[in-house]
């Protein structure tokens, strides 16, 4: 039987709160006990990855209060009832079903008469059945031509997740050969970020794909209408080079102005997206569908290894708890991702998107306000850039930034060179493992400015090569531990009331039903 | 006579501090009173923005301490010191003189025997030059065809600023007919990052840019050497191809293996050096002299509105106070930049660096610890893209994050157009309008869910169109708030000691002269 209650309702809150602040990093990581933390506080992960946390405030007292943290929150549990159909996204009332995509966990979830896995994985076939065809040439432009390239219009869920899957592969799938289609993505309501790609693309040789789970999404249909004229402009039939991705009950559907479209549902919220045809379609246009059902399997056995019970072997549910013992007992406010590898570009800001929208929240999933704190904001860069940027104020910075890295042994392009004794590559694992100890450690100088504190904590995520299984089962830990984050919190993680109000007040300034200081600002803008 | 006291020595901390908390955004922005606030918080700036700040938790009481703090701190005095050559860098005993690059705005600065505006200028006439030359087709590849690709290799200050800056103007550009050539950059060590550049250029037709001051930037001379050995493998001799932007005592200074050099020195740090050569080379290459020429007049016009001593008439210095306040007594860590411009895409990373890297500190300029906190995180997504990611932790979450909107009334590609109604770049003012009153006013409503507390500050800066000039305006504006802000707080606001401890593990890691958890991760990666 599940009980959703607070957080500080549990005796857990208690225990670690009265632990808080016991390790110190600077000695901890010191030495040869610091090589034993490094091989003891070691989680394997899905597809190889290893998950360390030696470099964390954490030791086996705390890590022993973050177990039974799990157990009171039945943590295990809630998952389990997610996975199993039942209605966790409680203020839309809604299934969280993302995780269907990628696998059976559970039992057969029947809603609306349909078998939700048949449905999700015919729509994949459905892609894969259609990329394949783009491929092979029998889907043509009205010349004949093949397709060469796909551009994506989507905002938020549906561009965040699918642009940083899509540069996460594309020198992985140039090297391989599997670089079917160059994608673009079009999102922002600005004129000219259509205008720049639309420029710079070979519209009589591009498929476009609207994506929009409810068909009403105010930027995407603007773009839509946008990227509609230029088409009609450079003599071409929007209807033989647009594609939909919505739900089925969206205007978008049955509308004969698509070339094809393809369905997601309720279930599957737009920042969890990207193992949906959200992500589906224009990744199977990209990378060939057997790509993407690579990607699919790692995110599953992901999943798979979400589901322990055992935080020594559940690493979504130990970074998770990790993290709200951070957060909440020791106080910091933000984390950074820090991934050491430059096909990540842009995941930070899709786990941007999903730690923020999911857990930025003030009230839990009963409608009343906590007493404790949620969500922290997220941001970061690829490493090394970051080193060069923003961890001055890491390292030296008054307040502490808890950071998580990723790292591979291996690059992507197989393009390498030995310069002064090492390849590009080792320096690039060289530094992320210095920065772990430069952090933890510091180092004593007499020169103040010089002077590095330390006990800053930080894990790693370990992993052999960035392959689409790897990046499957890199999104899938992310989003799994935001999931056990928000239950811990109490939160319902699956829905975004906060962004309502905004859209409503955007609607008024263009009716020009303004008054105060809206309209004030409005005549600034002259709207 | 300049004192260089602590924050917390002025009497204008205590006055603050004594202030906080007294104004009640949902109350202050509702109603007329409201649209007063919007009228009577603007600041007009260079090239013809304005700074409103009515979104802001200050009153007139607030301003006058503010106001006081200025002139406490002696943010006019300091920076005219800085601008007429004193050495205000005092960690590194350098002189700080990126903004003679733009204009003379005090006294001569000699050094080192050299008037230095005259070297800046030199420089860029050197670089307009040569620009121009490549442009006519007097400087050729090996074959005698033109160049149409400029790909700069550097790290941190050499990459952000400049690749920010080509970014806010390509668009401008394309649609002016001033886009010369295409830029590329390359800055990570990861290989994967020179690697997929590579694969995407047109080697014979491309020029290389190497920049590093001190001509020793590991990431940057790997990556060096990796081009290098790419140009030979496609038949290209690399000393007809690369550039180096480097200071005069750097060994690649006199280096045979460059077409041509363009020099800098230790008076422009890399976070202040889009508007040197390191961003001089690469811009008028790439939109021609002229475009980088009324950039730098932009910035000019910023820097000499930032001399103004009346707050109320230096936007610059006005920012920096309130977001002084803001971190310092109303106890907020981190702030948001969210540009709603597409081509600012990566402004918030730049402005990321500069902020972080120049205030993320914890000892005054005298190596003492301050008891006060210093800068801030920041973090930032274009607009409206960021409101269908985070904005909802910005709306609802537990933390207050302050907010810094830019916005533009036209956009720049010229290409609009109306979709029921309103036109997209409508649509985009409509939503930041509507934003930062949803964040200062909230919505009451009786399901908690959808209640929005507001109480969220925001400052805007409105421009009229994102032209070279007001992307000159906008950086000097940024590095002038973060130079003030890094004097009220007594800080050395032009060094970075805490990026060395890293790069000194990281050698040893390669050296394999490593023991305890350094050798335990270094094994884990199999360096």
């Amino acid at each position: 039987m599940i009980s959703w209650k607070n957080f500080d309702q549990l005796d857990a809150y208690g225990k670690l709160d009265a632990l808080k602040g016991r390790v110190r990093l600077q000695t901890a990581m010191a030495g040869e006990a610091g090589a034993e933390r490094v091989a003891k506080y070691s989680v394997p992960m899905a597809c190889g990855y290893s998950y360390n946390f030696a470099a964390k405030e954490v030791d086996d007292e705390i890590l022993a209060a973050l177990a039974q943290l799990a157990d009171e929150a039945q943590l295990t549990e809630k998952y389990a009832a997610l996975y199993n159909g039942e209605m966790i996204n409680t203020g839309e009332k809604r299934l969280v079903l993302h995780q269907l995509c990628r696998g059976q966990l559970g039992e057969d979830v029947v809603a609306d008469g349909v078998n939700k896995r048949d449905f999700y994985v015919g729509e994949q076939k459905k892609a894969a059945d259609f990329a394949n065809r783009v491929h092979a040439g029998e889907i043509t432009n009205a010349a004949g031509e093949k397709f060469t390239t796909v551009v994506q219009i989507g905002i938020g869920g549906s561009d965040l997740g699918p642009r940083a899957m899509y540069l996460a592969l594309e020198n992985w799938a140039r090297q391989n050969g599997t670089l079917k289609m160059e994608a673009r993505f079009i999102s922002n309501v600005d004129p000219d970020d259509a205008a720049a790609v639309l420029k710079t693309v070979d519209i009589p040789h591009s498929l476009f794909i609207v994506v929009s789970k409810s068909g009403t999404t105010l930027e995407t249909l603007t773009n839509e209408t946008f990227v509609r004229n230029a088409l009609k402009d450079a003599g071409v039939d929007p209807s033989k080079h647009m594609l939909a991705v919505t739900s089925e009950t969206s205007p978008l559907a049955s509308s004969t102005d698509y070339l094809a479209a393809f369905f997601m549902d309720d279930y599957i919220g737009g920042r969890y997206s990207a193992s949906s045809c959200v992500g589906g379609v224009v990744l199977s246009l990209a990378f060939g569908p057997e790509v993407f059902a690579r990607f699919l399997d790692g995110a599953a056995k992901a999943d798979l290894t979400a589901k322990n019970r055992d935080i020594m072997k559940n690493p979504a549910m130990l970074d998770a708890l990790i993290g709200v013992y951070e957060r909440n007992f020791l106080g910091y406010p933000s984390t950074a991702v820090l991934p050491y590898s430059q096909a990540l570009s842009r995941f930070p800001a899709h786990l941007q998107q999903l730690d923020m929208e999911s857990n930025g929240k003030s009230v839990n999933r009963f409608g009343e306000p906590v007493d404790y704190v949620t969500g922290p904001v997220i941001f970061g860069e690829p490493g090394t850039n970051g080193q060069h940027s923003f961890y001055q104020l890491l390292h030296q910075g008054k307040n502490i930034v808890p950071l998580q890295f990723v790292g591979f042994k291996n690059n992507q392009a197989g393009m390498d060179m030995d310069i002064q004794g090492s390849t590009s590559q080792k320096k690039l694992c060289a530094n992320v493992v210095a920065q772990i100890m430069a952090f933890a450690c510091g180092k004593q100088d007499e020169n103040p400015n010089k002077n590095f504190e330390g006990g800053r904590p930080s894990s790693i995520i370990i992993g052999d090569q960035l392959t689409p299984e790897a990046l499957g089962a890199l999104l899938a830990h992310f989003e799994n531990k935001v999931m056990f984050q928000g239950f811990v919190w109490n939160l319902n993680s699956f829905d975004q009331e906060g962004v309502q109000l905004g859209k409503v007040l955007a609607k008024r300034v263009l009716a020009h039903q303004t008054d105060g200081a809206l309209k004030a600002f409005s005549d600034l803008f002259e709207i």
